[in-house]
């Protein structure tokens, strides 16, 4: 079950460059491509003739041409050209999506395209905002889009899968606040007075006896977009009250495209507004993130193969951290639902 | 749904060795191997007592030996030894399949064994016949043997698939005919006053600047046989009313025999009567064909995976160049129906 | 269908070291590790809040720790600690087997945990007395414990499948005696006044022109246990009466646990009386075990292949040599029944 009247993620930009690309997007077969206007189209991958996908065969003028009769379908999906023949079949053509390139993404909407309005792509503007310097990649993961919307959400994880990575000591006697927007769901923690972690150590400059304030905000929007507010500042400089000029900032954003019940796109940025021109910090940091990130991946497929040899059977408890993780569940079911 | 009684290939005589050839049928396991007298056999591949695969086993004295427990069987499925005790159980046997070695090939009748009249195997004879040379091989296909068949009936693709092997500019423009007989389609153009492509300037002695007339002329016998005379010769020269003393004649045959509804044993070769005695020749034609060939087997297994993803919901549009095949699918559904 | 109120081998007792071991037992993953005193625990491989492998955990202090998000489990399945908060919610727990570690092996009881009487394990004293030395592995098998049931208690087939291994020419001759207590089927063979074949030359010393009296006592136990007597002695120096002095006896032992309906965990041990203080002896006789039932596990796999896709449409036929088997296999059914 999808909720389908939603723009998501469906590549980076760079993705569509010379060839087509394809990507199953919610069980439906998708190629992408660009028109002659360099503007990104998608389209049913699937030949109006004989179902040969279009994702194998080649842009021409901006049209697509099926590999196998030469069939070219244009940026609307019309089919335009059908060799040996001088008429096209009346109607022939593939189903296209909106899609609209914004952020350095390739956004899709895979519901009714009448509803398709551009002003409600949510804001990632700090993966191509000048005063920004944005570090991303995709994972492809073999889990549910549920799983890693609960995995985001959820801070008290980061001890145990990211013991090495992200996660210190004593974070978890500082409290979570949950709270909800019609369309959001907002977790968040204030760690005081306490040591940096290694990644704030290394990019914010602060030293091993250094206590700083801390904050992990983590903002839910729906279906599947997080908007991830860390950092520290020196303690007691005031972050809480909204200085942080004595501190450092990172957005750590992620968003996922379920490609079906149990596999999903994962596409993720992560942004600083200091430090710009320092490409050896852009390229550690992006490592350390890619390495943060990878091994949620991996508890997210066990999860989800031990979920499935499970069944119903089994009847599972909620812990106090699963507070943001119910909410955001519950919201999303009833989006669900609702539009059934 | 497939067509029983008919004749099949099964197998290259070459394959037929000294040990068993294990290869599904139209979902049935089947074990090939040579009788003492040399005689190709085909038997169920699974022992009556225990299920154990034949093909695993030894052949003894044109008997097949069950590598599990030893039991043996005859040319005609019969159980004819079963170690450890003096009489075999009355009546114990596998299914044995009418077989028949001709052209090169084995060909098997998986229908009615009384209704196999060895008089309908189809005339393969250029893959044996002394005046011709013929270079031929094997793909196993995971694909539908009925989009094997439009893509073998449909002259639209060359331009495309082959465009690199077999195709040429401008043949577009001349017209396929169509042609119906009780168990056969013909699909056939006739190119006039045209270059001739690479293969027939490497064959033939053709020049660059030399005008040839071209002929492609297709005839599909049913259920899957496939018999396409290809040639050129000096344009105006007479090849139309029959005169090839100026020209090359090649046939490319092919013949598809389903593994499963979604898997194929595509059996192809390629001949020709000139320039018998010249090795180097032979061995061109047999790559050059292969690659071309082979470029069809990964169109139509993408065609099959985009096939099955797309379910019975999609309308699919027909265009000219379907003429051929439209006759041929709807002649061999018609046959399947009434042999059901 | 299994016989759930058994004992059955899960482990080596040597796998279960410093991190824990996941193991599927019929149809249920299980995790296995020490608890503080290094007593075997076996639990749900499945953490009770969303799902996790726990086997990918860590084991601290005797608890098993999940590695999402740090929820511990005692050796009773009970959860003992959730992170981030003072209470565990009432209840909260994994289920938990009864697991048993005796003759070098970990038992496990899938059934009603209260029937679950140690005294009921059978005796594989072989594997750890100290008057015996055994050599044993384990094999994975993409087949029915049922099909290796069989396998195991026929021996006809040691001629065909084992023929450079095991067999010898000639043994058929000798009749198999079939015989039945409760809980037991016996299937045993004397070969007498017979050349040895090459294992007991290897081990006992018998010459190309030895004559020995040789004996193959199968000791089948339901649901899956096998004690196998095997031996050679000089013949007429009476051994059948129970004089073993002028031979030699080997254990061959084996054991199965379903996996799957079609996958097993088969267990095995091989073990001598005699030339102990020998371990060029032990290492060749590892190999060679390794070797021979290696071979029944190819037939076993390819067996199920053909017997899945024959379906229920084919009739078998039994032989002589399955007296043993159908007895077998007659009392396993019974027992399923009565149980289910």
């Amino acid at each position: 079950m999808y909720l389908c009247n939603r723009w998501y993620v469906a590549a980076w930009n760079h993705e569509l460059g010379d060839k087509p690309l394809a990507r199953t997007i919610m069980d439906e077969p998708i190629v992408f491509f660009r028109d002659a206007d360099g503007n990104p189209v998608a389209l049913e991958d699937s030949c109006a003739h004989r179902y040969m996908a279009l994702s194998e065969g080649k842009i021409i003028d901006g049209c697509i041409q099926c590999p196998y009769h030469g069939l070219e379908y244009d940026a609307t999906g019309a089919c335009v050209t059908v060799p040996g023949q001088a008429k096209v079949p009346p109607g022939a053509g593939v189903k296209s999506y909106p899609v609209v390139e914004r952020y350095r993404y390739i956004w899709i909407w895979t519901g009714e395209p009448d509803k398709a309005d551009a002003a409600l792509i949510p804001d990632f503007h700090w993966n191509d905002d000048p005063d920004w310097v944005a570090v991303g990649d995709y994972f492809y993961v073999k889990g549910s889009y549920r799983l890693l919307i609960d995995n985001l959400l959820d801070l008290s994880h980061v001890a145990y899968v990211h013991a090495t990575t992200l996660g210190t000591d004593g974070v978890a006697n500082f409290p979570v606040k949950v709270s909800r927007e019609e369309d959001k769901v907002h977790v968040e923690r204030w760690i005081f007075d306490e040591p940096a972690p290694p990644m704030f150590k290394m990019v914010g400059g602060f030293k091993d006896d250094d206590a700083v304030d801390r904050w992990q905000l983590i903002h839910y929007q729906e279906p599947s977009h997080f908007m991830i507010d860390v950092g520290c500042a020196v303690a007691g400089s005031g972050a809480t009250d909204g200085d942080r000029s004595q501190g450092v900032t990172m957005f750590s954003n992620h968003t996922l495209t379920p490609e079906t019940e149990r596999s999903t796109h994962y596409f993720w940025h992560h942004a600083r507004n200091f430090r710009l021109d320092e490409p050896e910090l852009t390229e550690k940091l992006a490592k350390a993130t890619s390495t943060a990130f990878g091994e949620d991946v991996i508890i997210i497929e066990t999860q989800q193969d031990r979920m499935e040899r499970a069944g119903p059977k089994k009847a599972i408890i909620d812990i106090n951290a699963d507070a943001g993780v119910l909410q955001a569940s519950r919201m999303l079911d009833g989006l669900i639902e609702a539009e059934g």
